[in-house]
């Protein structure tokens, strides 16, 4: 039986082997939601970027730029971090070269890592995802993208809600797969009330942002995507079929 | 208000400020509850050491020599780090060069890390505990110990239960406070059940060690006595009065 394991942020890396395991990265807030609805839209790939300057230069090669820092869009970008602006159909077969706190991050750690697959999960696409996993036959890592490498409640939750969806088929070993589990069946009737309180949602607030933005990410099965890594680039997933040695499903190139 | 903090493992230390903040370390399996037995024995001090071979040094200095590694003791050393151990009355007005996996080393690096006053937690003295923090007038950082830099579960609820005790006088800011505090909650009623289920709780088992330290480390209140840092050592507070400026409570030498 396979291993499903939870790091509650990508600090904590460094403690774990992830080599050639099947890592899910986590940022519900909002990295991995608005990523989840960019290939819904069409977008045919996005390349996940470590700085706004790096990301800026990708703007010569065709790509659309996006990048978030502390929650706000990036001066001089074409977009942001919400899930809204990634629903525009004018982002149908563009490519996004894409920067954000906590979640290009992580996704470049893990790469860093010699993680196997590396897709993102969200609350869009649990139900895709969970189904995605199960076909596998891998050790599988949550990888909460938190904030700024602490943790947060919303990515641990969703890593508990897919411990919830397939955990049974796994052997869960650590500690932090027990919380982020205890914590999704604590709050599974009033998600909405719990992210709420959670430190990002606040931030939010503060800032005068569009909370909205919350009530949109933690919608359920809303994207029948699953967004992976290939090379340097994110890339869909969209029907079953065999993809990356034991993985299954094809990307849309 | 002055805020509360949960820090999950010692690894996340470098993203948090506790420079001159009040800072509880937390090994519930059992650094911090053995240490509050030694006290309630009558035990002088403590002095935290980083590694086995340092602590040996110690044996030549009148000091009676603990390690435990691996959740076992180390071969050569007076004792290990199992509770029952610390309640030997031979150990009244001695000194103890202790190091443990996880335990002394975050206490270590709390004192790195320059906090304010440095004292032990667990649920052998968490109303003491309590009550001392309350009359501080200062920022609290609940640090888990943790199991070699990852998250435990035993750790998180304690910290939750520390919250659950006090939190109202202290404004909560991070998410990993809301967690541990959720946490506790949930299993509030079956706290002996959660720890059993625990990664650590199975180590014990699976060594074939003395399963009743877990027990013992789960009873409330059972100690009057707080671990204080005083420059390298622990020794006990055991009343009521001026100590470390704005601190309450004497200690003991």
């Amino acid at each position: 039986m396979h291993t499903i394991e939870v790091i509650f942020t990508p600090a904590l890396l460094p403690h774990y082997v992830i080599q050639g395991k099947t890592v899910v990265v986590i940022d519900i807030l909002r990295a991995s939601s608005s990523m989840c609805v960019a290939f819904k839209t069409g977008v045919k790939k996005i390349l996940p970027v470590s700085t706004p300057e790096e990301c800026r230069m990708f703007k010569d090669f065709d790509f659309i730029i996006a990048a978030e820092r502390n929650a706000q869009m990036v001066d001089g970008f074409d977009l942001g971090n919400s899930p809204f602006e990634y629903e525009n159909p004018v982002l149908e077969g563009k490519s996004i070269a894409f920067t954000t706190t906590n979640g290009t991050k992580a996704i470049k750690q893990a790469k860093a890592m010699q993680a196997g697959a590396i897709v993102i999960g969200s609350f869009l696409n649990q139900n895709y995802l969970c189904n995605w996993l199960l076909k596998q036959n891998n050790d599988i890592v949550l990888l909460c993208a938190g904030w700024k490498d602490k943790y947060n409640l919303e990515d641990a939750l969703f890593a508990g809600a897919v411990i919830e969806e397939i955990g049974a088929s796994f052997k869960i070993e650590d500690d932090s797969a027990l919380a982020a589990h205890f914590l999704f069946q604590q709050h599974k009737n009033n998600i909405h009330d719990l992210v709420k309180q959670s430190s990002h949602a606040k931030r939010f607030t503060f800032l005068h942002l569009q909370t909205d933005d919350v009530s949109y990410c933690l919608q359920q099965n809303t994207c029948s995507v699953l967004p992976i890594m290939e090379d340097e680039y994110l890339v869909a997933i969209t029907a079953i079929a065999p993809l990356l040695g034991s993985a299954t499903g094809s990307a849309v190139h």
